[in-house]
């Protein structure tokens, strides 16, 4: 696994073509007509070259990914979906080291190679997701970058011994705390969200709440999170997700708001939903507001939707929020790339001297032509090893 | 071109596994086991088969398929983009011929095989669109079925000449009568609609008829539409493209227009957007009314979206309303099969034994699957002969 790679002829972002070399995993240089002796080639043919990108918030523990056709036979509310899903996966046998790890080789097959995922907790189950899904990444650490977050879909308060099972699932390495409608699920949301900071400021984490809480109720949801935010320093390190409510009020009620979000580094994640709203993102990222793209749930009991393509998942935002202009295409991919990163925190991320080489070559004549026509080409490479190309992924451990 | 063909173990709209007998291009029988002794056979190897898909609404003849990726440039109003792109085809020298061939090529590659394409007319370069389009259509005669709406696009009533020149281009063999936002382009709506309805009736045609106009002048216009259809005996043979406004409007107002449209067959075509209102078609079908989809502009002056593939279509309407039971994805299938096939008064669609042979093969489990997955692996059969496998077009003709 030595990680070297001289990659030739690719546009960096649509620029001028030129070179890369990869040394040891990572990008030693860029430049025209490099010389890297001893060192594999790749001809990029002109292809457009872009990060590895960026999946701010899927569900891998409980995809049916692989599985045959489930008709989705959810009720309508949300606990309707919630209890649905409970049931759907007692019943599965398939273990999600399976589910989950056909899942991961799909979206790496697209060129995604960052991840946040959710994973479940509850006091039937207690940490079993968490332990599959670590050792999940374990198997996948030289490939993929993961980071994860505990997720009390159930409910925290409401569910006694999910709190604990919440801490247990950091120190055993889950990185940030995760919440859910403090008010609509959990019915205490300054409980809730005291319970939610305060294991982040413990383990010195951050938060990400799954905010489904419709209008004003949201919008003062999100007021408290960043009253919380901020009292406990947390700036830069939290996530709100989903966050319909804010496209559901005027702009003049969340005017103040959306500043705050700027100032206080509040990333927004949008599944780009076309059946109900979403935040007002051509305003907010005109203010500053970081907002990210995430598949939400891929093939599970949720939904039948989705395949894990962030340059789908851009597509899908430019296409909801009528982005047809070349800047706002390249702003729509921002969300599935650098936007990401900023939200997860990642170090070194993008294609630069000394960033470990996570690449995605594609092809595609702009960035507007790759988020709209999303290409099938596609060659991924993973710390300058080559994990996936045409939709098929390669094993570079074996 | 003789189209004779035994399709060995498929699924017919996720049905059990038959085989299916094609002779001279037309099924000639579908059952367990044929004999079909001296034809050429091909193994379906389970897949589910459908019927050949159908577009109801494109504009092949101003598409920008096939050149150097074009950053959008148009202004935000309707005019401001009917401006835009007349100077955009004015400086395109790549003729409607290569432009609009390769698109219908890439389009028949993605399964589509019944086609509705809007052609505009306009005094500054009279029937040259239609001309070409009548050119085209007959190169791909033995392929693809077309149909034409002559199509007013900078305004009817307001450019003189117009109306003259749509008479034109039905007498060249243009089907259905097009027209363009009554009141909002045209200014004069019931001058516009007995232009059209005039046209229509004397020459014994369909109409089908853009209408962006929003809330209550646009549900205004459906019922003149719906006035104008009755009066004229043209029951059935009526389109409303669009109707962004009947989903602007509380569902009250338009409950008596939506069993009008029902009762009069008048189908409603929308392209699934996702940035502004559409009909709210989960209640509208319920009902009775026609719903059918198109790809509109596909790569254009308009926007950079669309690929022509319809069970991409079938997913954006599906995703746009949250239709994830199977029985809704099969209704969605619908609006780009049966649906459309109504719409556009095809006849003998479907697979059936004496209809023509136009197939899909789509390597999927079920309906939802193909809607939702949008497999690139489909083998497309028109009339018999294999047309494209793969996502590449392969000519039948040769
Ligand atoms: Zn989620
Ligand atoms: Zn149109």
């Amino acid at each position: 696994m030595s990680g070297d790679l001289a990659i030739r002829n690719v546009r960096i972002l649509g620029g001028p073509t030129v070179d890369l070399v990869i040394r040891g995993g990572r990008i030693a240089a860029i430049g025209v007509g490099l010389a890297a002796p001893g060192i594999p080639a790749l001809d990029g043919k002109g292809r457009l070259l872009l990060p590895g990108l960026v999946e701010s918030h899927t569900h891998l523990d409980k995809t049916l990914w692989g599985l045959p056709w489930r008709p989705n036979s959810a009720g309508p509310t949300l606990k309707d979906y919630i209890e649905n899903e409970r049931r759907i996966l007692r019943e599965v046998t398939v273990p999600i080291a399976r589910r989950a790890g056909g899942l991961l080789e799909a979206c790496i097959a697209r060129g995604t190679l960052h991840f946040r995922s959710h994973i479940d907790i509850d006091p039937e189950f207690g940490l079993a997701h968490v332990e599959a899904m670590l050792a999940l990444r374990e198997r996948y650490r030289d490939i993929a970058e993961m980071q994860f977050v505990v997720f009390p879909q159930t409910g925290l308060l409401i569910r006694p011994g999910t709190a604990a099972l919440m801490e247990e699932a950091i120190k055993l390495g889950v990185e940030t705390v995760g919440g859910l409608d403090p008010a609509g699920i959990d019915r205490d949301p300054i409980r809730h969200l005291e319970t939610v900071f305060g294991l982040a400021g413990k383990y010195g984490r951050g938060v990400d709440i799954h905010l489904h809480d419709r209008e004003e109720s949201g919008v003062w949801q999100i007021e408290r999170i960043a009253d919380f935010t901020a009292a406990t320093g947390l700036k830069g390190k939290v996530m709100v997700s989903h966050a319909y409510c804010l496209g559901q009020v005027p702009r003049a009620r969340i005017e103040a708001l959306a500043q705050r979000l700027a100032d206080l580094e509040i990333s927004l994640m949008t599944s780009a939903p076309a059946d109900t709203e979403i935040p007002p993102a051509t305003w907010l990222r005109e203010i500053g507001v970081n907002i990210c793209c995430g598949s939400d749930g891929i093939r599970d009991a949720w939904s039948p939707f989705g395949n894990g393509d962030m340059l789908e998942r851009a597509m899908l935002l430019a296409y909801r929020l009528d982005w047809s202009k070349d800047e706002m295409l390249a702003a729509a991919l921002a969300t599935v790339t650098d936007n990401g990163a900023r939200a997860l925190g990642l170090h070194d991320y993008g294609i630069a001297v000394g960033h470990e080489a996570n690449l995605v070559l594609v092809e595609a004549e702009t960035i507007g032509d790759a988020v709209v026509r999303r290409p099938a080409e596609r060659t991924v490479i993973a710390r300058g090893k080559v994990v996936a190309k045409d939709g098929k992924f390669i094993d570079s451990r074996l």
